[in-house]
This record gives structure tokens, C-alpha cells and sequence, in this order.
């Protein structure tokens, strides 16, 4: 796999101090699947009664992990565990791939004691290469072995693929005067589109949530963060995204729904939670240079807002222009009118750095690029968009196209 | 501008010999309005009693000039002239923008002595820069004098703008006996989506055509090849494709629909002609180094096959793939899966170079990557995808996404 030998520009200091989460156990391995010298296997495992909820890819060519992990979710049943491996994304494998996918599941359900279905698994790496589950099963008994509440960051690194750097996210809150915990983790750098990205995230609390009440926050929180990205508009067959809720710490039982105010700063943390990876995974998009915030306004509904946003996003010319640091604005307004969205040349605003560059359908009077220049010299970048019919409005988050991603991309399996 | 000094490795040899098309009178000339050495102005002149048919940019931020000419085509009135300038796209340019068209509009219909009604017009370059009708029009009365039935080539060039090549097509028919010929020329490089792409294309025919049955032959034509490709995904302000039928050559007034068994030699010459010009445009995307052909069968139907088949033309990840020469089908099963179209694993058939490389959900026993690999080191790459689960049929044709798109569209205006 060809991949840039240095770190994203955008990355983040490190990882952060991850909590304890009362009795959720990791531990990772090196399988040797298709990486040398790393952990490429992941195993969690949860205390009796551990709620999860997930949001998991759109695609319809999803894989055998995502297909079970829906099954398994619509049972209701708590989690026993956790199993990811690296390098290898078993999507497209036909009833071989399936196949390899129940016997790794198996051999981790009889190792921890637990039913097939009380596991999770995903798999992440090249698509259409079966899974080898001898090479997985070999490890099995000893990464079971290894568990331990601390092991938090050899998880965030076992699960990277093409990733410059490893994801983590933590937050606490308060639920009726206790404290709660949240450690989130994920991977993801390109393949990166809504609904989802080719990213996997796993979120885990001590709070003590229901399924229907984690599942109620997981989803809202996914539409804001991790299906407001977007790195190249492509979606991956493997995305997943998984909350689990231990109930060590006690509070959250007497939580009646999402809206209940006694939850209004736990939703919050754990919401901020999501958009901390869902950043990271874009601050890590394949060969980005700048981080882009884009903002639309003023659009017929929260839905149109959306679509308007993505557009900009998944623009390869808008894309391009911000790598070459290009304040060519003509390119927003190309992308608003390509989303099929109602919009009104003489009504559209866009502004980039807090500069309004246009208004009335064409550039203010006087417009001076040089402040919008040097704002695209940065690497954070903030484009503003007021349609100007409606009250619309929704953020997503993209990186610039470079060179760097064709450098990846083309030569990706070599 | 920066643009590929060098011509595009998937030109043609050259442009064709043009016909005469009995009393359209073409003219170029210099304006100086962005480049410096070459012809930026076209004018066109008709005989009176011309059919006019267009198909123009759904973009809900269309420019002045595609506004015009579908008012101009809803009157159902012959036209008389059509003016192109390149280098200045005049959209998102408000009412100056407005105001500067309408003043060549009508500096044109002044010295031609016809309607501004009569009168065809579109601009192609930068986006939200007012043109500046005064360089425009000192050349009016020089190019409407230097008109001529033989300056097809010096027109074709005249259109251009990032483009590396001339895109000119010719073709003749038989219409109850009588010969009619038809010539196109064609621009468009960067920003080619449906629909349609940054692209300015123009037919013309000297066959006696009602605009009813010229309309008709244009939409159903544009469908299946400006329609049918993309470069980049990205959909302009200011794509025109118009027809242009004189009737000098007398024959067709009897034709009585599209679908008169006595049009269909026509009318098969006439897509040909779109579809060659279309495929041209594919050929010098902007830095395009293999020419994509992709079909799609067994979709549930035939919007849906093309749906899947845009899913997989806009994939970077495809276009890198197929860049590196890397026959990395999984992108394909990828590409399909987010299109949102019905579809099933098990029943996905990919085929690249003519060698089935997947059926039954995974890839074909013993598969013998070499084949594939030696078609990918080609520049014509075929790509053809069965669904498998019903008849909707889809072709589609784009190329990949090379480093020259990059250095080209990082740098556009400076």
C-alpha cells in the first residue's frame, strides 16, 4: 500500500488521555493478514448488559461484517464484544467471505464465553480478498488473554489503515450530579462520503443508557458529524459506527429519552465526541493540505442546506482551487447551482474568511481578494454560503484536493 | 491560465474537413478580452427561415447568455446569428453582467440587421468577472464583414479555453434521396458533468428541418452523449449545445417526426456527429491520459443503469485506480454500492478489457489479474458492469483523473 510516509499537517497534537471505562476490556494483536511489524486486530469485550446501537454504511454492496452487525442490532440484545481487523475489508468476498467472517466470530464468542450474536465485528483493508480466518483465529485465545481496561491506544493504532495518525476523542458530563465517561476512537482517510465514510468509530460510556436511548443519540449525533463529511464523495462498503454503554457508572437509568433535560449534558459531550473523530478522519483525508468548514444558510429547508454543502464539498474544482490557495469563487457558486436546489443568482452571499465576496449576483463593489488570499494561505478554511430564500442551514467538513491523493490513490494496492 | 502546453495524448489527428452547409457564413476574430495571439470571438450568420433547437445547463446559477437563449428558443423563431467569446464565462456578473451581454447582443443584430430575438449567444472562461462588451463590439463590424461559408476551422479554435485540441465533426446523410450534411464543432475540457458539462457545442445541418423535429432530435441525442460523460463531476454555468438546420439543401421539409422511418439515415448521422464530439470533449479532460468507456446492464432500468454508471465515471477512486493501471475492481463493487440503486452482491458481474473478473459476490475462480492488467496499461479502457437484476441498460464515458488535472485546476486564473 502506497501511503504518505509522514503525518497529515492537520493532525492533532497526539492522542488524547483515554479514561477507564468500567469493564471495557481491549487488547490488539499482529495477525500478519497483510501488514508487517503492527497490530492489525482489534478485540474489545463488555461487562454483562453493555447496550449498543450503531449507524452502519447506506451502500448496497455492503459487506458481510456490516450485514452482521445490522442483524445482530435489530435483536436488541447487549454486547459481549468487539473484533476488528486491518488490511483486509472481506466486502465482496462472496459465501467465502461470509464464511470467514462466522468462523472468526465463533472462534472469539467460544474464547470469551458469549453467544455469535452478542458479537460485533468489522473488517477494513483492500475489498475483494477473502478474509484469512486461520490468521485471525491463530491469535485468537492470546488477544483474549491480553485484555485489559488501559490498553486504549494500541486500540486507536490496531484499526488504522491508510491513516497518517490515530484518532481518539474523549469527553466527561455530568447525568444528575454523577459523573460519566466517554472514549471514542476511530479510522478513516479516504473512501470518505456520507452515509458514511470508509471509516470505522467505536464510542464506549459508562453511562447507563438503554439501546433505544443510545441508538436515539447515535444517530442524531451521526447526521451531524460523521455524515457531514466528505473527503472525495466516495462511500465505503464497511462503514461503521458503534456506541456502547457500560452502566458502570450508575447514572442514566432514570433517563426517559433523548430530549430528557437530565441527559442534555451528557447528549452534548457525547455528541462533541463524534465531531471531534469525524474532524480527525477529515484532518487525515488522503493527501490534505487544508481543513474546510463549509456553511450554508439561507436555504429552502435544513435538507436543501445539506445538499448545497456537500456540493461545494465534493467539488474537485472547489477543491482543487483552496489547494492552490485560488480565492476562485466562481467555483462555489458553479457548485451551488449544480445541487438542483432552489437558488437565486441576485439573492446568493459567499463568504470566505469573513469576507463577503459576493452579493446582488456578483462580486461586492470594491472586492479586494487579498484578504480571502490570505486566509486560503492558512490551513483552516472557512466558506460561508447565504442563499438567501429560506432558513436552511447545515455545516459539513472537507479537505482540499492535492496531489497527494493521486500520489495514494494511484497506486493504492501496489 | 494555467493549462497543458502540450495536446492531449487521446486527441485525434486533427480536425475533419468540414462541409459547406449551404448559407451559414462563420467569422473569428482577436478581442484581446483574455488572451493575447488568438481568435476569443466567433460569429456565425444564417440564412433567413434557420430552425434553431438547443439544450442548455440545468444549473440553478445559469449565466446570462444560457438565460437568453432559452428565451430566445421558447419564441419558436428562426435564429439569424450566433456569437460566442471565450476566455470570460460572464456568469455571476448581476446586471452589469446582463447589461454587457444585451450590448453585444444588440451590437451584433445592428450590423447583421436582424432581431436581438434572432440572435444565439454564449461566453465560456472565468466565472464572476463582468465582460467587457466595449472590446467586444469594436470588433463587430470586422467579423460581421469577414464572414465566410469556409471558416469551420478558425471557428472550432475560436471556442476554446483550457481545451489542448480542436473538436470538430462532420457527417452526411440521406434523407428521401437527397444528400444532407451536418458539421459540429465543440469546447470543453474541465467542469464536464450532466447536465451537461462546461461545454459549448454546435451542429449544423443545410437539411430543411422544423424546430419542433430538430428539438426533438437534439434532446433525445444530447441523452446519450453530452448527456453520457463526465470529467470531473462538476456541472457549469454555461453549457450550450445548439442546432442550427438551414434547409439549403431542400430536403426534409416532408419529414413528419423524429420517429419517420425516412429521418432515421439522419438521424442516426446526427447522433453520431453529438456522439463524436462528446467523446472528444472525454478526450481532452483535463488531464486525461485514458478514455473510459462504461456500460451498464441489468439494472432495474434504464435510469437506474445510468445512475450506477455516473456513480462509477464520478468515482476518484476509480479514476486513480484506472490512472495507476491498477485493476483494483473492489472500487467498482464500491462505486456501485453507493449509487443507492438496487443491487446484489451475489448477483454483480464486473468485466474489464472484455475478462470477467467477478461473479457470484466475489471475484471469479482462478482470476488471472494479467489480462486486466495489460488492458489498463492501454489508453481505451472498457468497463462493463451487470447488475443482474433486470433490464435497464446505461453507456457512459469519462476518463481518469491524472496529476495533470491537479497541476491544471490548482493554478486555473493565475
Amino acid at each position: 500500500m502506497t501511503k504518505s510516509d509522514k503525518i497529515s499537517p492537520l493532525a492533532p497534537a497526539g492522542l488524547p488521555d483515554f479514561f477507564d471505562i468500567g469493564g471495557v476490556m481491549l487488547s490488539a494483536a499482529a495477525t500478519g493478514v497483510k501488514y508487517r511489524g503492527r497490530d492489525d486486530l482489534l478485540c474489545v469485550s463488555f461487562p454483562s448488559g453493555a447496550a449498543v446501537a450503531g449507524v452502519l454504511t447506506r451502500s448496497r454492496t455492503a459487506s458481510a461484517p456490516v450485514i452482521f452487525c445490522r442483524k445482530n442490532l435489530a435483536s436488541g440484545k447487549p454486547a459481549r464484544a468487539l473484533l476488528v481487523n486491518a488490511g483486509n475489508a472481506n466486502a465482496f468476498t462472496g459465501k467465502a467471505g461470509d464464511a470467514a467472517m462466522t468462523s472468526t466470530v465463533c472462534a472469539l464468542a467460544a474464547e470469551i464465553g458469549c453467544a455469535a450474536d452478542e458479537v460485533y465485528v468489522a473488517s477494513t483493508g483492500v475489498i475483494g480478498e477473502v478474509l484469512d480466518d486461520q490468521k485471525i483465529n491463530a491469535h485468537m485465545a492470546q488477544i483474549v488473554r491480553n485484555l485489559s481496561g488501559q490498553a486504549w491506544p494500541d486500540a486507536a493504532k490496531a484499526i488504522l489503515t491508510t491513516d497518517t495518525f490515530a484518532k481518539g476523542a474523549v469527553r466527561a458530563a455530568m447525568i444528575n450530579g454523577r459523573e460519566v465517561r466517554i472514549n471514542g476512537f476511530a479510522k478513516g482517510s479516504g473512501m470518505i462520503a456520507p452515509d458514511m465514510a470508509t471509516m470505522l468509530a467505536y464510542v464506549f460510556t459508562d453511562a447507563a443508557l438503554s439501546q433505544d436511548i443510545l441508538q436515539g443519540l447515535l444517530s442524531a449525533g451521526a447526521d451531524k458529524s460523521f455524515n457531514a463529511i466528505t473527503v472525495d464523495s466516495d462511500t465505503s462498503t464497511s462503514d461503521t459506527l458503534l456506541a456502547f454503554a457500560t452502566g458502570a457508572a450508575g447514572a442514566g437509568r432514570e433517563i426517559t429519552g433523548i430530549h430528557d433535560p437530565a441527559l442534555a449534558d451528557f447528549r452534548a459531550a457525547f455528541e462533541a465526541t463524534l465531531l471531534d473523530l469525524a474532524h480527525q478522519v477529515v484532518r487525515d483525508g488522503e493527501g490534505a493540505t487544508k481543513f474546510i468548514e463549509i456553511t450554508v444558510t439561507g436555504a429552502e429547508d435544513d435538507r436543501a442546506a445539506k445538499v448545497i454543502a456537500m456540493s461545494i464539498a465534493n467539488s474537485p474544482l472547489v477543491k482543487t482551487a483552496i489547494a492552490g490557495e485560488d480565492a476562485n469563487w466562481g467555483r462555489i457558486v458553479m457548485a451551488v447551482g449544480k445541487a438542483g436546489e432552489a437558488a437565486d443568482r441576485d439573492k446568493l452571499e459567499i463568504v470566505i474568511g469573513g469576507q463577503k465576496v459576493t452579493e446582488q449576483g456578483m462580486a461586492v463593489a470594491g472586492y479586494d481578494e487579498t484578504a480571502c488570499a490570505m486566509h486560503l494561505k492558512g490551513a483552516e478554511i472557512d466558506l460561508a454560503v447565504d442563499v438567501g430564500i429560506g432558513h436552511g442551514a447545515a455545516t459539513v467538513w472537507t479537505c482540499d484536493l492535492t496531489h497527494g491523493y493521486i500520489d495514494i490513490n494511484a497506486d493504492y494496492r501496489s
